[in-house]
């Protein structure tokens, strides 16, 4: 039922976000949501983009580093509208310390506007660092 | 852009779960799921409808009681797919044991089968117990 075409460009935008948030680029990993995008992440309110952007300079300021790799299980699209199913897992390296390790599922949805895929409610069950 | 007639029927999904775990009407809650449901929470690999039905009876075995009310935040319809967004909370009480409370918010996706919209995947970040 999914167009090739809709899956690679979704396949794409994990990339891209993954090497970007790798590379401290935090305006490309911006460009990938929508306006109104709305994260949920265990045990804190849902959060949008204004606090996406926040965190992650925080995050740059600190020197922190993340390093992401995606498994994809699912992609399914309907029109303009898409859901992503992946295993994630981040290495998160504080200066001078050993890196973490946290992983866990997500599931997303995605959403089509003016033909780019974009970001739109995204629910991250990452776990706490792994020993 | 949604359709009213859409939104009510998932609404009362919702309404119906709720009612039915708490009566512990495991048959009623299962009808309600895609037979190729995926859940997912935090610290678990994904599970089916075959694990959610044994938690459930083993549930009902233990006289465990779930009380829980949903408030619904977003319903988005596409086709024959739609996205929920929600805050869950339960009280959970073991009998001769003070109920504890648990909260957190879903991401769930719905599809229309045969005319009948059902859970296909769901992400519930439940926190742990409440003091």
């Amino acid at each position: 039922m999914n167009g090739r075409k809709d899956e690679d460009e979704i396949r794409a935008l994990v990339k891209t976000w993954l090497s970007a948030t790798k590379a401290g680029d935090t305006a490309t990993v911006l460009g990938l949501m929508a306006d109104d995008v709305v994260f949920l992440v265990p045990g804190k309110p849902p959060f949008g983009k204004k606090e996406f952007a926040e965190a992650a300079r925080a995050q740059a300021d600190s020197a922190m580093q993340f390093d992401g790799s995606s498994e994809i299980l699912e992609i399914t699209v309907a029109g303009d509208w898409a859901y992503l199913l992946s295993k994630l897992s981040v290495k998160i390296t504080v200066a001078g310390e050993q890196p973490v390790t946290r992983s866990g599922h997500t599931l997303t949805i995605l959403t089509r506007r003016d033909g780019k895929w974009l970001l739109a409610r995204d629910a991250n069950l990452l776990g706490p660092p792994e020993k």
